[in-house]
């Protein structure tokens, strides 16, 4: 039976048991009525989420837009039943929403909790990435809000095995994030048995005060010690973020379960789920709230879009590496507030130092540590910033899980990777970006952008600016000529026709350095009487069908695509794709790209050895007009 | 001027130091005469590896296949100036190769060092690798081989901060991987300036000592103090990883660049580099060995092959999820010795636990982490043995660069990936792989398979553990029928046609989930009196070009294929690149993809949501054949 609906505001440690009752009820029913789930993971961390909601946590639910609220992040995301039964106990979820919505299509109370709710902040499930991303939210607060917000992570013990946690943790103490709060729900219990530390609290107490935390160790079922802890850890005043290590046990409070292996991610049969529920005290309809931020306190600063930016300026024909372009529009594009830049320790290569230098205050250097680098950026977009994050475009790969979640956080983060494909030369295969591309256009919404000369990188780092999703450049280490006058329009989705006349017989089709052997190629087809269209496709997705589609039809469909990637999944794949999904396509398409594995040289031996230099473009256009 | 050659062995302290210089002197000359690459990050690391290989490294380099050798892998693989001159000062590399061939086009010496050298276990140079691949290493000889050899990296002071490397301590303690030493080279300076711990050894120290190492702490310039430290590592009889944390000078032996920032990866200018050979003593020619593997001391068991495989055999019509016919075929093909399996804790969904469940010794429980996953398997394939990893198809993004840097160090690994697309269900998008196909398609020289069906899965297994570079299996949740009878064949490279008539007038493809759809839609079609054919391209890459082109050819270019994966880079690329790479293709293609964020619900209500169930694929097969 429910008892009649209350609100009581900063509960007291007793009706905080309650509250914590009432969410345990709530997992597993909801789950059960989902009829799938992950209720004892949700039971585990049921008392520490009712003594934080109930009173500690500075939220107004009734304005989850309000920047001084403080955030509740789940890392452990399958803790969702957790979660959304804490909102219905704050009110702003009903009953009948919790049990006929959760994991039902159409509905926001998914599997894992993604920011199509309201009070979610970035989309978790795939465990180390809460904490990393409240690291950026946390940075944003403490260095550019100037706000006294905290951020209150949960974590799972299993997720502790993941780097990337500890990449979080290591940023934490080096930017001195004292707003910055997890808290470990150690129960000893993962997906398939018990996990690789059981309940050794010491052993990751040791580990996250080696990593610069303050570490407070509970009884994760004892409201007290959670409330003095939690009371500790919101004196924001230090210069460390707090770990919390809660001991907790598995399927608390319903005897069938509790530390038993066997019952991750599975509901309770419903006849087990009423055995529980009774256990559990019965159904409550406990509505809490807890404190509120202060009237006086404020979000403090926001972002702010102003003022106009003016664009470095390249002379047609002066040879500028479109990387070089990107730090000079970056630090330009700095004269707005919003605009926040980050690397993983190769600024003076990818040329964020540009920005650095003119903005340190919000500059922000990640070392290597990619994962956290991408993350960061995720919470910046959280606070509404607009971030550029940077890095060799083969590092990149080390964050793609990362990545692919910021697309369903629904997160606007910018990403420019630097020294791209073979044409970074001596480095050799482990320093070359040959899947980005692929990588970058799989992720959905994405937007992936490949310049080829600085004008028009310049004023695509603007367009980045404003766009929203995970936008992707690629830039090139080595210096080409300027094509484009300032001024030029570069559209996303757009392209560039660069020769054209009404006898083509072939397009050729680059971007980034192959457009330029393009150009080489065409000069030389030209001489000997071929004439080639040639277009730029700067913009990889959205791609121009349009201009594609008209060259094609202008050519008699011959097609030669030159990219420096492997030939999976980048520019030649856009290309195809494009045209065969615009219609009846009748194609002749040679497309060269780096089928092997390189090895070091210069840049000309290896476009060269790759097959996507001039003279190999130029060979498979005039096979192709005969 | 070269002094005269000597070979030395076991050489004394004095003769470290001199050897120091030598390596100091080659990695000086070897960088400037090629132009690039990076002689202060090798210069800082002199001593230890001069002490190292002529003190403490068993290696026999006149066979670097016997199996009873040390293991050496730098995961500062930026260093290979002095691993070359390391190559030189043991006698197999020359003095020529050193100075004409390092970073040149065709040279085995790449700018990052890679498997091309028969010294060289794994590619590095992606910061963070080399850790985690050696744990695999050692797994391997303390589990498998038995063996007493040692493995010996070193590692950077930037890397440090990669959370792979705190994944990999973490998985070397827990598995008491004694035979693993990690060199820290902690120089204080990073590409772009100091590090961020710089010279904080006690930080580093308390940090690898929680993870679980036993921690040596020398000055990494004072040889006897290396001496001993490497004395100690090298007795392999605890429980613990050793981790030395040397202490150096970036640039150390040449004043003018010694601890300054600006000088990472730059080659010294020729005059400046003849002062810097001038103030290290000079060019010398020493050639030393240090000791070999005793005679008696065995490489211990060696992966086997044999015996015959005996395949799990499935009803056609059976309701079988391909998922579980990995975990029994892969189950059944360990009565091969050469196989060893490995998951990222959720064993219980990939049904890698069939396998754990009858070899335990040669199952490795990776936890969360799979970075360190991907990388066991790479250390596995470095020993001879033919690993299988598998996680949740999703969460091999977290490994992409990883498993880039596999197919350059030409390791020969297998990837399975479980719970692929929307069909997975209520779970949502952060669990669904919608990526996978694409990001695995773009690595160099790899496999991707996709089957539909048990008997089709568990025959693609048993080739996969005999196909050699990335090899990569996606497998489906849902139980659905079996197709093919037992005994049929899947080469690799093929595909299925499933309903064929002399009539057809549009071509249906699909795999996994929608060959089942494609199955149903081409039901629904025939009784509106169409007639398709429909194709299982069980084989993603490669692809089966002639059976689609004649799928084609017959159908009058009109194809629908369905894939549950975002549009780009999957199996519609797949499809498509193949038949415009064939020659002149004229293609009417529907290509039916996940293109939005899905949400949860069940299989079927997602699959239909994102236009891919079978009455989207008789939709628009209808249009088309119209």
């Amino acid at each position: 039976m429910a008892s009649p609906t209350v609100m009581k505001t900063d509960i007291d440690l007793k009706l905080a048991g309650e509250l914590a009752q009432q969410l345990r009820v709530d997992s597993v029913r909801s789950s059960t009525s989902a009829g799938s789930g992950h209720p004892t993971s949700s039971m585990s961390a049921a008392d520490l989420l009712a003594v934080l909601v109930g009173r500690h946590l500075r939220y107004d639910w009734d304005d989850p837009a309000n920047r001084a609220n403080d955030h509740l992040i789940f890392s452990k995301g399958h803790a969702s039943p957790l979660l959304y039964s804490v909102y219905k106990a704050v009110g702003v979820v009903s009953d009948d929403e919790l049990m006929s919505g959760y994991r039902r299509l159409g509905s926001r109370l998914e599997g894992h909790p993604t920011p199509v709710l309201p009070w979610v902040d970035v989309a978790t499930g795939s465990l180390g990435q809460g904490l990393p991303d409240a690291v950026g939210v946390a940075l944003a607060g403490k260095y550019l809000d100037e706000a006294p917000f905290r951020v209150w992570v949960l974590c799972g013990d299993s997720e502790m095995a993941e780097g990337s946690i500890w990449e979080a943790l290591d940023k934490a103490s080096h930017y001195k994030l004292s707003n910055l709060i997890a808290m470990v729900d150690i129960n000893r219990l993962g997906q398939r048995g018990p996990t690789e530390l059981s309940w050794d609290v010491e052993t990751y107490r040791r580990r996250a005060s080696a990593f610069g935390a303050r570490v407070l160790t509970v009884d994760g079922h004892n409201v007290a010690e959670i409330d003095r802890a939690m009371s500790e850890a919101a004196d924001i005043t230090g210069d460390q973020p707090t770990v919390i290590l809660a001991r907790t046990i598995k399927g608390r409070g319903f005897s069938e379960v509790e530390d038993r292996e066997g019952w991750h991610g599975k509901p309770f049969p419903p006849e087990m789920a009423e055995r529980a529920i009774i256990e559990l005290g019965g159904e409550r309809a406990l509505v809490v709230r807890g404190p509120r931020p202060d009237k006086t306190a404020s979000g403090g600063h926001a972002p702010d879009a102003g003022p106009a930016v003016t664009l470095p300026v390249y002379a047609v024909g002066d040879k500028v590496a479109t990387r070089k372009a990107y730090g000079q529009a970056l630090a330009a594009l700095g004269a707005r507030t919003d605009i926040v830049a980050m690397d993983g320790e190769v600024s003076n290569s990818t040329f964020a130092d540009e920005f650095a230098q003119k903005y340190p205050e919000r500059y922000f250097e990640m070392y290597i540590a990619e994962q956290q680098l991408v993350a960061a950026a995720v919470g910046f977009s959280v606070r509404g910033y607009r971030p550029f994050a940077s890095t060799f475009a083969a590092f990149f790969t080390r964050a793609y899980d990362f990545i692919r979640m910021a697309a369903i956080s629904q997160a606007n983060i910018r990403l420019v990777g630097s020294h791209a494909g073979v044409e970074i030369g001596a480095d050799g295969p482990s320093q070359m970006a040959l899947e980005d591309l692929a990588m970058m256009r799989a992720v959905q919404g994405s937007t992936v952008l490949y310049p080829s000369d600085a004008t028009s990188a310049a004023a695509l780092v603007q367009a980045m600016a404003d766009r929203d999703g995970v936008v992707y450049m690629r830039t090139t280490r080595g210096a080409y000529p300027v094509l484009y006058a300032a001024g030029d329009a570069f559209p996303v989705g757009g392209a560039k026709v660069l020769r054209a006349t009404d006898d083509d017989q072939v397009t050729l089709i680059g971007a980034g350095v192959t457009l330029h052997t393009c150009l080489d190629a065409a000069d030389q087809l030209k001489a000997d009487g071929i004439s080639a269209r040639v277009i730029d496709v700067y913009s990889v997705k959205p791609i121009d069908t349009g201009t594609l589609t008209a060259a094609a039809a202008a050519t008699g469909g011959k097609l030669v695509i030159a990219e420096d990637h492997h030939p999976e999944g980048g520019l030649g794949s856009a290309v195809v794709d494009a045209l065969t999904g615009a219609g009846r396509a009748d194609l002749t398409v040679r497309h060269l790209a780096v089928a092997e594995l390189p090895g070091s040289g210069t840049s000309a031996e290896l476009l060269d050895a790759a097959g996507i230099s001039a003279g190999h473009i130029t060979a498979a256009a005039r096979d192709m007009a005969r």
